[in-house]
């Protein structure tokens, strides 16, 4: 059951309007990692957990996130202010300006609207703890980006808050994820296949502009080794040089375009 | 750049097609957590990285991800196989037996198009990573949930190659993320504000059947305490009084309505 | 802010699981014209109302429905607990059993994300509450047919009192519709241009499968008459000719196909 | 069965293209409250209503939007004509502009594909005609605000054609819903339960930057008055003071952090 | 402007009801080949399009689309029945039954509302019907499908009509595309570079359970040759070697796990 | 099976970097005709097709496509680049700027995400063949525009090689289907009705601001002809006299509004 109180869980003071950050600022209100976003996983995870102790760590962060969700949508409405008195700004966003008269409703900055696609909700506490530790990371930097977008001290100052909140509550899903000891490669009840685990596949080789091809400091930990495969690798080798034979054969006998070029401008291959 | 090879990275037996497991199978090949969400998280995390290391581990998986979907892809097609032929068998899967004829789509079990609206990309390394050690938790439970759900053994043992290897790529992410060295709770550069940040919200309470209150034992760890904040219980508290003072100034002085008493069956309040 | 109890609003008793009907129920939680989405519309109104009274309306039923959520979210879990359990029975909604592991998440009952799509939300006071009165119908009318779908008592108890809400909240969204004073069908500021405000076009003419051509008892209703509009008429009946005419050239001079006749089994035209 | 004039409803001329506005115009092209969404909410409620005078009323409306929407798309056309013309204004409109090739296609002001979400059909003819009246009223304050956004006076002229049709067919749908003779509560068969819906539960209390808590004047209309359930009110108090005894014990004996306070800037608690 | 008559344009008898077929037939109501699909790609490429002749065509086949879109809808109508009237058949299709009270809406066979992602619009006449061309190749065959699920004979000569003008369509834009003289491979106006049109290259290469490696017939027709590009296939074994050389590497001087070897399960590789 | 190289299929410089430009290149990673729609179509269609040869080439098409959706995602980087240095930049797309922190993610010039319902794949060959060869068009057509909206040497030089690309791949899905051998109007099985399949319908007629009823010179060829049905055309002349006489009827014997006249500003009717 629910309660709502007519006050903000931080107080907002916006110097001067810039419907331009209002529109960015949506993304915290409408948007993939937002505060909606946020509100509903942890809540429904909650109504759904079994675990007395974390389903109450739920329901607490859940509700938080609903009126940080308030927060946010006051610091819109006061960017957005110009959209509605001065309608010559409204084309910095057509759907707020003219479907939604210049007030609020579920989209992102780019006008999409929210959907529960955006929810990562496993119905396994330790799958779900790692999804909120990861929504809280990525609410984090969103927070942060926005910080580097506005010279506006109170809107500084209250993304500051909700930016700290976000590390809170990922300190919080990390001690209740430790609190059940279940170590940390440890998923469901089903262990995987020896051997089959430590392998690492080296998929994507060579050096180019894409990158070079070096195996990371990770080998070696927690077991993992670069699988030598050969049959893996000759598979694919072999495969290649068939296709060359065949090309070949299906140019013809004469063999004209075997001389053929790659094209001056296909500079890579 | 990429080449394909004919060759399953798996072979794949199934001994008695199910359409209505392959249906299921169908959340791994267009679903939220499924294969093509991985391969493109994980590729297009990849292509972004500005880090030469961590790019190569993101390429490297991205790619046997896809390998991967062509798996699943492969399971699904000999589950599917009685749609096609024999008709009447149509109605499991409507939209795979009328629009499809049978043959694969991007959709989930549901039949819902599959969108990128399930990725996480954040552009952050530190905080990608932990968006995939979520993501290969929660392929990891599903193919887990998939096993019970069949009793073919070949398909059980492609589920557990599957399954194995989203351990494999956990721990190579957790490895990755332990390497940049930035700590538990250290996202982006801006640091959040200290005090506020040990602050535990208790935003639930009472008793009932949604759980009882009890702040768990991560209370204590990393520095959080539950914040005894008077001024936000008591606003809370002190906001229900005037309401419920409000109320009965409202119905009347003749107060005909003060002895409402709540129907025999709204039991809880 | 928010203060959340653990407690529902409405006690949830379910004497006989029934995963079927929990799929169903799916409806009033993540569904078109669910709790979430008459939560969401009447909170989001509510935060841009600048009128204090009718903000403080939006508000109270705002938070009621979050708590009807909830309930509603109770019955599912209660219902969908042998997806859980036996897992043979996950093919009734393999996206709930296999993604979601048998727990709740936002979506209706074709396994469709919740979208912001389904909220009407138009920043204009006196057409919200028109949105909200509309909203409040079907949702009341949904409860109805859900009622008629179960036999299980404790659930019929809950769905009466849910159901019963909304007329209470139509009532209030009528109520505060008549308080502002505006007429039934001034709308804004702007005023239609009279003459062709009260012209009736009659655009679907004739009799047949698909009913006959009757002007209801609304004209005479508020100026309404039904346009005589010679030209607009004419400009139909004539172009018919003219392209009768242009089909008869278009056939060639011989006119073998002249005598075409429709094929007996087109037995409309 | 329908047939096509290539006549306008209504003659459109376009003094200065505007692709800006084009952009806006969307918005009633394939937007959520646009005429597309009109066209196919009456229309699909015509064809599946069995009353023979209500269902011609829904053929005739929502045939007069089909030709709306070709009247919309011609505006658009001609203010999008710069984007097709003058390749450097296509960043204006991207979607418009690099898929479309300047021309129409389904989407809002956003870019958003047009989506049957957008539509209210419940099947069921009293709620549905409320539907229909709310529908009107989106779109007549929709016209209405475009008016405002353009000074070019074709178009204006044709926006006040189309907004003045929007009242007229909320005339007939009032009248067509007033002639059900069901009353304004009554929805559906199923009664409501006595008392509990004249109750309103005063969901939101206290006082600050969201408003202040006042009980509207429509209370007492149609029996509604303030529900005074002490349970209730008194359940969330005391679970608010349970958390706070919790609170206490949780932070340990020494009590080292019961001084803590609200940091500086949090300013509302 | 539009005019409805009320006739379908072909008369529909169904013998008995199925609402499971019923639910089949969305597919061709609001689904993705669909008849509203198709109604509104050649509707609204004619309203953009400026060649008189072929707007008018598309003009005329945009608006048979229109009454097929009736037609379907009267037969799933008649074959949804049952779940209006006896509900225990409405588990057969939920969304159908609970939201829409058994009416018709918007959906395809899975539930999914219909979207304007559907439609191939691109502003561009030989593009266009091409799109057009595919699209009712795609609707002929789903009627096709369709037909062979019922046993019913009204229904069957419905479809067989409905498919019967797929390929009128078919025909009909054929022969406008062939009319424009301009080509089989000559789309818009920007050449493509000699020599690398005709390359065509071997990406998919080996002999496995997916098929084997064959260059078909249509090597050497329209100029198109395989591109034997020794650095590209090159590039490709080199990396693949260098890859093994580094795993080699990596995994330590001792090469403990160099004789790791694939575990008997993993057959393929 | 696949292998990842860690080269560009065709190097990519960009002189000056043009966020503008990045923003309407998504349309070629993202959007409907982009890149991933044409990999995923086309290798999807491979994996179902069980005629060999033909899967080889959708096999090799859809590997090439990969690579083209890594050199569109190079190039986009290259033009985003501003937007992840220079702050301010940001406005020019938010939602890669804020959510993304200037990296990759599967939108569309709008920011919508992409999603499976841009693919056509119908699981029969002859059908899939035509929706190839229209998916190459449209992604021919969108280059083309492309290339007109920048001045960049380098990223045009990039974008006619991608562009030259699609009319290989137009060519040789035309000649696989020219091979099948099976006509150009035969799809499935089942053969359209005789006479009827001949019909055209004039359905769109008249001349106005829409254009002019004009028959194609289609008519003629492969058998089509108008169809002359006078029960067609005379049921909707009828329908509409009887529309007129209905109407001056219920507008009462007086006839006081008999003489209204089409207002002023309805200038077509």
């Amino acid at each position: 059951m629910y309660h709502h109180v007519k006050k903000l869980m931080y107080d907002v003071n916006v110097g001067e309007a810039d419907p331009r950050f209002g529109k960015m600022l949506l993304e915290q209100f409408g948007g993939a990692n937002g505060e909606l976003a946020a509100a509903m996983q942890y809540t429904i995870q909650g109504w759904s957990c079994d675990d007395p102790e974390r389903k109450d760590l739920l329901m607490d962060i859940g509700t938080e996130e609903i009126s940080h969700l308030e927060v946010v949508g006051a610091l819109i409405r006061m960017h957005m202010m110009p959209i509605k008195k001065a309608l010559d700004q409204a084309e910095q966003d057509p759907i707020v300006a003219v479907t939604g008269g210049g007030g609020l409703n579920l989209f992102n900055s780019a006008g999409n609207p929210w959907t529960a696609d955006y929810l990562k909700i496993s119905g396994e506490l330790e799958v779900d703890l790692r999804n909120n530790i990861a929504a809280e990371a990525r609410a984090k930097i969103t927070y942060e980006r926005l910080m580097h977008l506005t010279d506006d001290v109170g809107t500084k100052e209250a993304l500051q808050f909700l930016m700290t909140r976000e590390i809170t509550h990922m300190k919080a899903f990390t001690a209740a994820l430790d609190s059940l000891g279940t170590g940390r490669f440890s998923i469901g009840k089903l262990p995987p296949t020896p051997g089959v685990v430590d392998e690492y596949y080296n998929d994507s080789t060579g050096e180019g502009p894409l990158g070079k091809d070096g195996v990371g400091n990770w080998i070696g930990k927690d077991g993992l080794h670069v699988a030598e495969t050969p049959d893996f690798i000759h598979a694919i080798a072999a495969s290649i040089h068939e296709g060359e034979e065949l090309a070949k054969k299906a140019n013809g006998a004469g063999g004209a375009r075997r001389g053929t070029r790659v094209p001056s401008h296909r500079k890579t291959a």
